[in-house]
């Protein structure tokens, strides 16, 4: 009954191309882990959408006049501030240094989640300007994954890509799920009853951005090295979703 | 280096004027955990709240006009709203079902945090009108606990007191941290390298908050029967801190 998490270490830097299954598969192997049917592995954004090729230099990237006029606001780059507009649904909030979108995802996050991206050691891509954007569609990135794994090992586990999110209300970032595979997103407990009988009505338990949160925990931010966390003993069962559940419907957002 | 958190079996029903840190103690013994310095206990508020006679009844309750109002916006009992108005600062949004206000602690919650409470078993406080108030100063609480286990074990370990909170723009609820002591709220990553040298310039990691989405994880909302979660390997060092720290400042507020 014990909830374990471990960063997976050695998993090498990764580069467009890689076939990041296999890398992990090797450094969980080099580190000694046993992986079996029901064990998770938590993935940073980052590496998958390294390994997607997801990096964008701001030289390529020409502003639309609506850059330009968000980019007087927020005081960032246009081109930036150009790509945050290419990966968004709606621009929600903007100050001097901030920009809060509805990624095209689905999700609300500042800079639709691009991050800059240092790119040293990758061939033909020096210099300061790389940014990384999201997968292009991170359920699918992380069945891939699982399906590769699979393949592999003929083994089940359940896969989750996360990203480090601010919230409205409270200071510092926490992991949140952006990608789902083999795992349940929410888990509907309304029906279920406590120790006394009484019936919960409302409760939905957001496991997947709790497993994210956690797992955020253990990679760290500061290490890059740390991008992949073995988990085993999660308390629900596994079962196909998408990140989907987790995002809450228009209708139902009092905050937008 | 891994994170490993154990829901403790065995913590009695607790009841208004409990010692609850001997109770926990009990209780870690009897399922075989040998607690060291450093470890954390993560604990639902519920047990904290009754221990210290939170209880409130409807009877007791006289609602104010403006609990009046608000109750037929909110289509709930204008005793249960007067309830929520007691415990907070500010009313940010009601719809029917819902009303969202900062606690007088200063989060952002639904319902003030007050939950229906079954006292089935509790002397004398038998009936459906029972709600159960957030500790009077969670930090306080959380402090006691720690002291308390100090002096009777000489050990010296974190608390965490969590409660599980809906998302403005996500569904399903996480824990969250609503009091602490001796580990750290946010932990501050500005000014670290990353792999490349980068130095990181705004990473702010809401750390508590992470281990309390973990623990709750583990604790499940059905059984009220683990409200205690025994956490070893937190990766930050341990230190004095207070919830105030995870609350973001109004002046930093988009979203009010």
């Amino acid at each position: 009954v014990t909830l374990s998490l471990t960063p997976v270490r050695g998993v090498p830097l990764i580069k467009p191309g890689d076939n990041l299954a296999q890398l992990i598969l090797d450094a969980l192997v080099r580190a000694g882990f046993i992986l079996t049917d029901g064990d998770i592995l938590v993935l940073a954004q980052k590496i998958v959408s390294k390994s997607e090729g997801r990096l964008v230099c701001l030289r390529d990237v020409i502003p639309s006049p609506r850059a330009e006029e968000l980019a007087l606001v927020t005081q960032k780059d246009p081109r930036f501030i150009e790509l945050v507009l290419r990966e968004s649904k709606e621009v929600l909030r903007t100050r001097p240094g901030t920009i809060v979108v509805e990624h095209k995802h689905g999700f609300v996050c500042a800079n639709a989640g691009i991050d800059h991206s240092n790119v040293s050691g990758t061939d033909g891509m020096d210099g300061d300007e790389w940014f990384l954007l999201l997968p292009e569609d991170s359920d699918a990135s992380a069945r891939h994954l699982r399906d590769m794994i699979r393949q592999l090992t003929g083994l089940e586990v359940g896969i989750l890509i996360i990203d480090s999110h601010g919230r409205a209300w409270r200071l510092g970032t926490v992991g949140i799920a952006i990608g789902i595979a083999g795992l349940p997103g929410l888990v509907d407990l309304r029906g279920t009853q406590d120790l006394f009988g009484y019936t919960l009505k409302v409760t939905m338990v957001a496991a997947a951005d709790e497993l994210a949160a956690a797992a955020s925990l253990v990679m760290g931010q500061a290490a890059e090295g740390t991008p992949v966390v073995h988990v085993r003993g999660f308390p629900y069962p596994l079962r196909e979703a998408e990140l989907d559940e987790l995002i809450r419907p228009h209708e139902m957002d009092m905050f937008r």
